[in-house]
Protein backbone atom coordinates (compact mmCIF):
# COMPACT_ATOMS: atom_id res chain seq x y z
CA UNK A 1 0.00 0.00 0.00
CA UNK A 2 0.90 3.24 -0.57
CA UNK A 3 2.32 5.73 2.55
CA UNK A 4 -0.77 7.02 4.61
CA UNK A 5 -3.30 4.43 2.79
CA UNK A 6 -5.20 1.97 4.34
CA UNK A 7 -4.64 -1.85 3.53
CA UNK A 8 -7.50 -3.38 1.62
CA UNK A 9 -7.85 -6.31 3.91
CA UNK A 10 -11.52 -7.57 2.81
CA UNK A 11 -11.17 -11.66 2.23
CA UNK A 12 -11.68 -13.94 4.81
CA UNK A 13 -10.75 -17.14 3.52
CA UNK A 14 -12.03 -19.94 5.97
CA UNK A 15 -10.37 -23.85 5.64
CA UNK A 16 -12.81 -25.71 5.67
CA UNK A 17 -12.64 -29.97 5.85
CA UNK A 18 -16.07 -30.80 4.14
CA UNK A 19 -15.51 -27.89 1.45
CA UNK A 20 -19.07 -28.85 -0.19
CA UNK A 21 -21.21 -28.83 3.11
CA UNK A 22 -19.67 -25.84 4.40
CA UNK A 23 -20.41 -24.10 0.19
CA UNK A 24 -24.24 -25.46 0.79
CA UNK A 25 -24.67 -23.92 4.10
CA UNK A 26 -23.54 -20.87 3.29
CA UNK A 27 -25.50 -21.31 0.17
CA UNK A 28 -28.57 -21.75 2.66
CA UNK A 29 -28.06 -18.70 4.06
CA UNK A 30 -28.92 -16.85 0.77
CA UNK A 31 -25.64 -14.99 0.49
CA UNK A 32 -24.21 -14.79 -3.37
CA UNK A 33 -21.63 -16.56 -4.46
CA UNK A 34 -19.21 -14.47 -6.78
CA UNK A 35 -16.83 -17.51 -7.70
CA UNK A 36 -16.94 -21.21 -7.54
CA UNK A 37 -14.94 -24.08 -8.36
CA UNK A 38 -13.85 -27.20 -7.14
CA UNK A 39 -12.04 -26.19 -3.83
CA UNK A 40 -12.38 -22.40 -3.45
CA UNK A 41 -15.99 -20.61 -3.24
CA UNK A 42 -16.49 -17.34 -2.64
CA UNK A 43 -19.57 -15.36 -1.06
CA UNK A 44 -19.89 -11.48 -1.38
CA UNK A 45 -21.19 -9.49 1.43
CA UNK A 46 -21.24 -5.89 2.52
CA UNK A 47 -17.65 -5.07 3.06
CA UNK A 48 -16.41 -8.37 2.87
CA UNK A 49 -16.01 -11.65 0.51
CA UNK A 50 -16.05 -15.14 2.58
CA UNK A 51 -13.87 -17.67 1.02
CA UNK A 52 -13.95 -21.14 1.54
CA UNK A 53 -10.65 -23.42 0.49
CA UNK A 54 -9.61 -26.87 1.94
CA UNK A 55 -7.71 -26.67 5.16
CA UNK A 56 -5.31 -28.85 3.98
CA UNK A 57 -4.66 -26.58 0.98
CA UNK A 58 -4.58 -23.65 2.60
CA UNK A 59 -2.23 -24.90 5.20
CA UNK A 60 0.14 -25.74 2.18
CA UNK A 61 -0.34 -22.29 0.96
CA UNK A 62 0.67 -21.21 3.83
CA UNK A 63 3.73 -22.94 4.79
CA UNK A 64 2.09 -23.72 7.95
CA UNK A 65 0.39 -27.28 9.56
CA UNK A 66 -3.42 -27.19 9.22
CA UNK A 67 -4.96 -26.22 12.17
CA UNK A 68 -8.14 -28.49 14.17
CA UNK A 69 -11.00 -26.84 15.64
CA UNK A 70 -11.95 -27.99 19.45
CA UNK A 71 -15.02 -26.27 19.23
CA UNK A 72 -14.43 -23.15 21.50
CA UNK A 73 -14.67 -19.75 19.57
CA UNK A 74 -11.76 -17.86 18.75
CA UNK A 75 -12.54 -15.12 16.56
CA UNK A 76 -16.13 -14.02 14.99
CA UNK A 77 -17.11 -11.81 12.21
CA UNK A 78 -20.12 -9.17 13.30
CA UNK A 79 -23.02 -9.21 10.78
CA UNK A 80 -24.45 -5.66 11.61
CA UNK A 81 -28.13 -5.61 10.73
CA UNK A 82 -30.46 -2.35 10.32
CA UNK A 83 -32.55 -3.20 13.10
CA UNK A 84 -33.77 -5.48 15.64
CA UNK A 85 -35.79 -7.82 14.21
CA UNK A 86 -33.68 -8.62 11.66
CA UNK A 87 -31.32 -9.84 14.21
CA UNK A 88 -34.20 -12.27 15.18
CA UNK A 89 -34.89 -13.04 11.79
CA UNK A 90 -31.64 -14.01 10.58
CA UNK A 91 -30.83 -16.36 13.56
CA UNK A 92 -34.25 -18.13 11.99
CA UNK A 93 -32.65 -18.66 8.82
CA UNK A 94 -28.74 -19.41 10.31
CA UNK A 95 -30.99 -22.47 12.36
CA UNK A 96 -33.11 -23.37 9.27
CA UNK A 97 -30.02 -23.71 7.45
CA UNK A 98 -28.34 -26.20 10.06
CA UNK A 99 -26.41 -23.47 11.76
CA UNK A 100 -25.79 -23.54 15.63
CA UNK A 101 -27.00 -20.74 17.27
CA UNK A 102 -25.05 -20.43 20.51
CA UNK A 103 -26.43 -17.29 22.07
CA UNK A 104 -30.20 -16.91 21.28
CA UNK A 105 -30.99 -13.19 20.24
CA UNK A 106 -31.15 -10.17 23.80
CA UNK A 107 -30.37 -7.25 24.59
CA UNK A 108 -26.64 -6.82 24.12
CA UNK A 109 -24.45 -6.69 26.88
CA UNK A 110 -21.82 -4.95 25.39
CA UNK A 111 -23.23 -2.23 23.39
CA UNK A 112 -26.82 -0.55 23.40
CA UNK A 113 -28.38 -3.04 21.07
CA UNK A 114 -29.47 -6.39 20.25
CA UNK A 115 -27.54 -9.69 19.26
CA UNK A 116 -26.63 -13.01 19.05
CA UNK A 117 -24.19 -15.62 17.70
CA UNK A 118 -24.21 -18.97 15.50
CA UNK A 119 -21.38 -21.16 14.48
CA UNK A 120 -20.90 -22.91 11.20
CA UNK A 121 -21.51 -26.70 10.98
CA UNK A 122 -17.44 -26.43 11.49
CA UNK A 123 -17.38 -24.20 14.08
CA UNK A 124 -16.93 -21.22 12.71
CA UNK A 125 -18.34 -18.30 15.05
CA UNK A 126 -20.73 -15.39 13.67
CA UNK A 127 -22.58 -12.16 15.96
CA UNK A 128 -25.27 -10.99 14.54
CA UNK A 129 -25.85 -7.38 16.06
CA UNK A 130 -27.47 -4.25 15.86
CA UNK A 131 -26.62 -1.39 17.63
CA UNK A 132 -29.52 1.09 18.63
CA UNK A 133 -27.31 4.02 18.36
CA UNK A 134 -24.36 5.26 16.11
CA UNK A 135 -20.77 4.63 17.77
CA UNK A 136 -17.51 4.88 16.76
CA UNK A 137 -17.41 1.41 15.77
CA UNK A 138 -20.55 1.43 13.69
CA UNK A 139 -19.47 4.44 12.14
CA UNK A 140 -16.09 3.21 11.23
CA UNK A 141 -17.64 0.06 9.63
CA UNK A 142 -19.78 1.92 7.75
CA UNK A 143 -16.95 4.26 6.16
CA UNK A 144 -14.49 1.02 5.52
CA UNK A 145 -17.68 -0.49 3.75
CA UNK A 146 -17.78 3.01 1.88
CA UNK A 147 -21.17 3.37 3.02
CA UNK A 148 -22.68 6.78 4.29
CA UNK B 1 -31.26 -6.67 6.31
CA UNK B 2 -33.60 -5.75 3.74
CA UNK B 3 -34.97 -8.15 1.37
CA UNK B 4 -32.19 -8.23 -1.70
CA UNK B 5 -29.45 -6.36 0.27
CA UNK B 6 -26.39 -7.74 1.43
CA UNK B 7 -25.93 -7.81 5.03
CA UNK B 8 -22.72 -5.52 6.27
CA UNK B 9 -20.01 -8.22 7.90
CA UNK B 10 -17.28 -6.38 8.06
CA UNK B 11 -16.08 -6.30 11.67
CA UNK B 12 -13.30 -9.42 12.75
CA UNK B 13 -13.75 -9.93 16.25
CA UNK B 14 -10.39 -12.04 17.71
CA UNK B 15 -10.48 -13.28 20.76
CA UNK B 16 -6.52 -12.90 22.43
CA UNK B 17 -4.95 -14.39 25.41
CA UNK B 18 -2.62 -11.28 25.56
CA UNK B 19 -4.67 -8.26 25.10
CA UNK B 20 -2.15 -5.70 25.40
CA UNK B 21 0.75 -7.96 23.77
CA UNK B 22 -1.73 -8.19 20.49
CA UNK B 23 -2.85 -4.38 20.68
CA UNK B 24 1.10 -3.46 20.65
CA UNK B 25 1.87 -5.40 17.52
CA UNK B 26 -1.08 -4.81 15.38
CA UNK B 27 -0.08 -1.23 16.51
CA UNK B 28 3.98 -1.37 15.36
CA UNK B 29 2.35 -2.57 11.82
CA UNK B 30 0.76 1.21 11.75
CA UNK B 31 -2.75 0.04 11.46
CA UNK B 32 -4.78 2.74 13.21
CA UNK B 33 -7.17 2.87 15.65
CA UNK B 34 -10.62 4.04 16.04
CA UNK B 35 -11.58 2.71 19.25
CA UNK B 36 -9.13 1.99 22.42
CA UNK B 37 -10.22 0.51 25.53
CA UNK B 38 -9.08 -1.26 28.60
CA UNK B 39 -10.32 -4.79 26.89
CA UNK B 40 -11.53 -4.03 23.34
CA UNK B 41 -9.66 -2.62 20.34
CA UNK B 42 -10.77 -1.87 17.30
CA UNK B 43 -8.00 -0.73 14.02
CA UNK B 44 -9.50 0.23 10.57
CA UNK B 45 -8.37 -1.22 7.57
CA UNK B 46 -10.43 -0.80 4.48
CA UNK B 47 -13.13 -3.38 3.38
CA UNK B 48 -12.73 -4.73 7.28
CA UNK B 49 -12.31 -3.52 11.11
CA UNK B 50 -10.03 -5.34 13.04
CA UNK B 51 -11.23 -5.86 17.06
CA UNK B 52 -9.70 -7.42 19.52
CA UNK B 53 -11.44 -8.89 22.57
CA UNK B 54 -10.10 -11.72 25.37
CA UNK B 55 -11.51 -14.71 24.49
CA UNK B 56 -12.51 -15.13 27.82
CA UNK B 57 -15.02 -12.17 27.56
CA UNK B 58 -15.36 -13.19 23.52
CA UNK B 59 -16.54 -16.83 25.16
CA UNK B 60 -18.87 -15.91 27.90
CA UNK B 61 -20.55 -13.05 25.20
CA UNK B 62 -21.39 -15.63 22.64
CA UNK B 63 -22.24 -18.50 25.14
CA UNK B 64 -19.52 -20.76 24.02
CA UNK B 65 -16.38 -21.90 25.36
CA UNK B 66 -13.37 -20.13 24.59
CA UNK B 67 -10.87 -21.90 21.71
CA UNK B 68 -7.50 -22.64 22.08
CA UNK B 69 -4.95 -22.38 18.98
CA UNK B 70 -3.31 -25.51 18.58
CA UNK B 71 -0.64 -23.47 15.91
CA UNK B 72 -1.98 -24.32 12.84
CA UNK B 73 -3.85 -22.32 10.32
CA UNK B 74 -7.49 -22.01 10.11
CA UNK B 75 -8.56 -18.82 8.72
CA UNK B 76 -6.53 -16.09 7.24
CA UNK B 77 -7.46 -12.42 5.67
CA UNK B 78 -6.12 -11.68 2.77
CA UNK B 79 -4.72 -8.28 2.36
CA UNK B 80 -4.23 -7.01 -0.82
CA UNK B 81 -1.48 -4.94 -2.09
CA UNK B 82 -1.42 -2.37 -5.13
CA UNK B 83 1.80 -3.75 -6.18
CA UNK B 84 4.13 -7.04 -6.32
CA UNK B 85 6.85 -4.93 -4.41
CA UNK B 86 4.34 -3.59 -1.66
CA UNK B 87 3.88 -7.93 -0.70
CA UNK B 88 7.62 -7.42 0.10
CA UNK B 89 7.60 -4.10 1.95
CA UNK B 90 4.43 -5.14 4.13
CA UNK B 91 6.00 -8.62 4.91
CA UNK B 92 9.16 -6.64 6.20
CA UNK B 93 7.05 -4.05 8.19
CA UNK B 94 5.32 -7.42 10.03
CA UNK B 95 8.87 -9.47 10.86
CA UNK B 96 9.80 -5.98 12.08
CA UNK B 97 6.72 -6.01 14.71
CA UNK B 98 7.25 -9.25 15.76
CA UNK B 99 5.04 -11.61 13.48
CA UNK B 100 6.10 -14.77 11.99
CA UNK B 101 6.50 -15.03 7.93
CA UNK B 102 5.08 -18.83 7.36
CA UNK B 103 5.78 -18.08 3.45
CA UNK B 104 8.50 -15.65 2.01
CA UNK B 105 7.09 -12.99 -0.75
CA UNK B 106 6.99 -15.75 -3.58
CA UNK B 107 5.21 -15.57 -7.18
CA UNK B 108 1.71 -17.52 -6.36
CA UNK B 109 0.55 -20.62 -6.95
CA UNK B 110 -3.10 -20.41 -7.03
CA UNK B 111 -3.34 -16.97 -9.02
CA UNK B 112 -1.34 -15.01 -11.14
CA UNK B 113 0.74 -12.52 -8.92
CA UNK B 114 2.68 -12.10 -5.64
CA UNK B 115 1.58 -13.42 -1.78
CA UNK B 116 3.32 -14.47 1.25
CA UNK B 117 1.83 -15.61 5.04
CA UNK B 118 2.20 -14.38 8.46
CA UNK B 119 0.91 -15.43 11.58
CA UNK B 120 0.50 -12.63 14.75
CA UNK B 121 2.30 -13.28 18.33
CA UNK B 122 -0.89 -15.82 18.63
CA UNK B 123 -1.41 -17.78 15.51
CA UNK B 124 -3.74 -15.51 13.42
CA UNK B 125 -3.02 -15.72 9.88
CA UNK B 126 -3.14 -13.48 7.28
CA UNK B 127 -2.10 -13.28 3.91
CA UNK B 128 -0.58 -10.55 2.35
CA UNK B 129 -0.99 -11.04 -1.51
CA UNK B 130 -1.05 -8.74 -5.27
CA UNK B 131 -2.89 -10.15 -8.21
CA UNK B 132 -1.81 -8.97 -11.46
CA UNK B 133 -4.74 -9.31 -13.21
CA UNK B 134 -8.24 -8.15 -12.96
CA UNK B 135 -9.81 -11.19 -12.00
CA UNK B 136 -13.69 -11.41 -10.26
CA UNK B 137 -12.78 -12.10 -6.66
CA UNK B 138 -10.58 -9.01 -7.20
CA UNK B 139 -13.13 -7.22 -8.17
CA UNK B 140 -15.68 -8.36 -6.26
CA UNK B 141 -13.33 -7.30 -3.01
CA UNK B 142 -12.89 -4.05 -4.31
CA UNK B 143 -17.06 -3.80 -4.86
CA UNK B 144 -18.02 -4.51 -1.31
CA UNK B 145 -15.14 -2.32 0.15
CA UNK B 146 -17.20 0.54 -2.17
CA UNK B 147 -14.01 1.06 -4.31
CA UNK B 148 -14.42 0.82 -7.97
Amino acid sequence: MASGQLPLANILTLGVRDFGGQRDFYRRLGWPQVFDGDDFAVFELRGLLLALFPVDKLAIDSRAEPGTSDGGIRFSIIIQTDGPDEVDELADRVRQAGGTITKDPVDAEFFSGRDAYFADPEGNYWEIAWASEDNPVTTAARRAAGLP
